[in-house]
């Protein structure tokens, strides 16, 4: 039976939508709108946001304006995360004034090498010198492990070599791990055994679970993931993310629809519900189509307000 | 811990994109494009669909061609569900072949009076006329009981009015009870109790629950109910139900999403996916928009094929 009790009191979400949503949108999304959505998400009560990344602009040209979103966060007092994929990025992120650092790698030989030309053990060599550079300045680094949940080229991916890159990046200092299931391939099945083993073999809960919804399952795998203790996901504003070339390709799991199922259950995330409604709805009109998000257009469960 | 030896090893769905869902498109769609829609989810192996209503077609200009739907499926192996709201409709349903009657009110008053312009209790007492026209003539009967899980006007339902109003629906002869969240506001606390409390009072398992997903919990409720024993669920092909008038509001639960998830956790559904998915895009293409359901873009979990 569902055990409301064994449920965790309060949830972390980590805001991913300025960085992993922002970087699928077609049209470059000028600095201001940005700098907009993310102030918004913060006043909604937003602690850790992942806001820009480091990274080769004619990769990525949508983020080229990396240093001038962190010059436009001077002084704010939630945690500016970034994605760097190199000391390089990672330096000039620091310099930037980054809080926190997302390094990442995939599960898979193979899409690690169509993600960045290199074998994981070139990824994890290249590493060490970004968790140097980190630990000088007292900058936080977490150890992003994309296709997680399975590999587009290769399949499933064994626990085992999950639980071996996430010893890895401990090893090298990281304060944290990412579980990305980058292809919407997660079930509850899975997702409940890594978490388990997970914990069996660190005891410690210092992970994120980024479910993306590419086959709609994004959200059972959140409950199966909190019923066995994770405390942790990567979520975005309006359900942003994913491909833009497919319409409606779901993004990841939408900020919004995650608080307002957290709040019914009783679990604490520390954002207003109706004030990340209404920047998902700003930042809708700012991008200029719909986005996948429910709850910005439901409206939240409100029994007293005739709300249907 | 999510222990999937709690899970049920098959599931039933009853397919009701076809009257959930055609009912809540813009514009009439040609009889002869609704029953390819139906002959395709036949064939991807649906063994119960919601075909049409029997109902004014002054109110539901979208379903008015019921009787020639019928007709088109003379001889089909599958049950022919309809919903019916009187017993003239029921008569005019029974006639034109139906195999199975949905007779339906709403949880609250003031939902129910909205919808038919009737107390529930008034509802009730029509209804015993159709049970014994559908006696008459072998044709099952289901009782649907709308806004199950919140009423827009009403707001939290108590779960002995749903009991209660079971229990006048059993009593009558129905063969079954569906318990419909129509406006999207049910999560996973209140649909385990009310699988759990239905299971207590009738030391059965004859209700289906019926999820829309108009603020992204559908596909938890679904987790959560099947934890707790409920092996009946009301789906609709490419997720299609709902209000047209705003884009992306989700309608019901995707078939194919369903589907896809039950088969990687090994519960069977008697549905080949592949075909789903066919009849799913053959859909889009003939309703002309995007549907809401996500593997009918990403395709199955396969993990052999390099399938994104």
């Amino acid at each position: 039976m569902l055990m409301p009790d064994n449920f965790p009191k309060k949830v972390k979400l980590r805001e991913v939508g300025p960085r992993d949503g922002f970087q699928n949108v077609e049209a470059f999304i000028p600095t201001a709108g940005k700098l907009a959505v993310i102030d918004a998400l913060a006043t909604a009560g937003a602690r850790e946001i992942e806001v820009a990344s480091f990274i080769n602009e004619k990769v990525i040209p949508q983020l080229a304006d990396a240093e001038a979103i962190m010059a436009g966060l001077a002084g704010k007092k939630f945690i500016r995360s970034t994605l760097v994929p190199t000391p390089k990025y990672a330096l000039a992120a620091i310099e930037a004034g980054a809080d926190q650092l997302v390094v990442f790698l995939s599960a898979s030989e193979s899409h690690n090498r169509a993600n960045v030309n290199r074998s994981i053990s070139e990824s994890l060599a290249g590493l060490d010198t970004v968790f140097s550079l980190a630990a000088d300045h007292g900058v936080s680094v977490l150890g992003a492990i994309a296709v997680s949940f399975g590999c587009p080229f290769e399949g499933a991916v064994p626990p085992d070599r999950l639980l071996s890159i996430a010893e890895t990046f401990r090893d090298l200092g990281a304060d944290g791990v990412i579980f990305g299931d980058t292809t919407g391939m997660a079930t509850p099945g899975p997702v409940s055994r890594l978490v388990k083993s997970y914990q069996d073999r660190f005891s410690a809960n210092d992970f994120s679970l980024h479910f993306h919804n590419n086959r709609g399952s994004a959200m059972s795998n959140l409950l199966a993931a909190m019923q066995v203790g994770a405390t942790t996901f990567d979520t975005a504003l309006g359900g942003i993310g994913g491909c833009p070339t497919v319409p409606q390709a779901a993004g990841n799991l939408a900020t919004e629809d995650v608080v307002c199922l957290l709040h019914e259950m009783g679990i604490e995330t520390g954002i207003d519900l109706n004030l990340l409604i209404t920047a998902a709805r700003d930042m809708e009109a700012l991008l200029g189509y719909p986005l996948p998000g429910q709850v910005m257009k439901s409206g939240p469960i409100d029994w007293q307000a005739g709300n249907p």
